[in-house]
């Protein structure tokens, strides 16, 4: 199962040749990962309170049809896997009829932010894990 | 040989951890590949009059060290290949003790604006890449 | 009557005071305003088409309330006036209470792209002046 | 006096007209007035150990001239008054030949990161804003 986040292109999003900015993609994908994890009761401020980052250590991009502004978007978020001190996010961002815009995913790990040590992922986020696990 | 582009992190770059936003390095890339073919007499508003955009079609980002606002960073440029039609570009940013921040790379494709159709990479890029090819 | 444009802060959007900086409520501002004339079918995609640009020339922001990532905004949009060739809009930032977060104005201009002289305001934006006016 | 802050346009920065957009200018502002005090030896990081912040209040923005990516700017910066809790910063940013781009203001209030109460204005900025000064 994949979680969809829904959103519109921001005019500031978008270039001089009038398409979203090559970087703005990066942004979409955590705006979607972060409202995933909202919409399963674990928000980014409760992850902050337990002293856990989940900081990226690689991204992938593949863009497959440029966008303009004030277009309506769904990004796809799906966990490709989870280990001990990481786990990888995939999402495919289409448009309202299907077509791929983006794909990519972000690797993060699990870093405790007293001491910058990897740390065990918190179980709430494995059972995010689960719900929208996708083997690739 | 690389190209080296020298800048500072913005204020603006940072985000709510106080560290370079990860949607930010693409920018940097993005303007160390400016500056480089700039600074070989070969500027974006000239391709642009030719009619040719340079569209990426796939991005990678290894994510080393975060940097905080105001560091001093250079990004190392280089072409990994060039074919008929596209050409992928590698990057290597690293602070002023030449430790590595981040590193990637771009694919572009070579593409006419006016009908959207793949098109020969002009002479000029060519010989940038031959200046700064290096093998991966 | 005012138009109203509701939407939530991104992560990205704000600061390493964890607050959404202050450069960001002008593209609030924007967002709201293309919404606006928008809503009433008349796109910005249509007033480029007519060859008419409404640069900004002057802008004001006072910020009342800082906000966080995730939060849920309103902003409402009038307008202040509108001249032979310039318009002011007013904008009011207010929380899901109706607390004030931040209010301000811009002040346009109505060009014309092909040779930027000053031109008319159309139409259908004095109409939707009309609807959403308010004397200050 | 004033000090002057030298930097160059982002591709980043401009919208789809081609042009710097609105809300970069005050990215701008903020990057020649942190580089300001930095350079008399008073950076951000040392007013933030010392439990105080400078958040904007108000801000002003008047476009005169609209700039593309890729132009050398230098934003002129100085203080209009500095009051107990409270300061306004005046910017006028040129392009090379002096022509004015944007000019505005910001203005700051000085309180305590710990109450959020207004605190007095620390030493160093006061000769910050002596030195810098200039009557409107």
């Amino acid at each position: 199962m994949r979680y969809k986040y829904r959103s519109t292109t921001r005019y500031k999003d978008v270039d001089k040749m009038g398409y979203v900015h090559n970087s703005v993609y990066q942004v979409y994908f955590e705006e979607a990962r972060i409202d995933m994890v909202k919409s399963e009761g674990y928000p980014y401020s409760r992850v902050e309170e337990e002293g856990i980052i989940f900081p990226i250590s690689s991204a992938r991009l593949d863009y497959k049809k440029p966008i303009r502004y004030d277009e309506n978007f769904i990004v796809e978020v799906y966990f490709e896997y989870i280990k001990n001190f990481s786990f990888k996010i995939g999402y495919k961002i289409v448009d309202s009829t299907g077509g791929e815009i983006c794909s990519g995913y972000t690797i993060h790990a699990s870093v405790s932010a007293k001491d910058n040590n990897f740390c065990d992922i918190p179980e709430p986020m494995r059972d995010i894990a689960d719900k929208y696990s996708e083997k690739q």
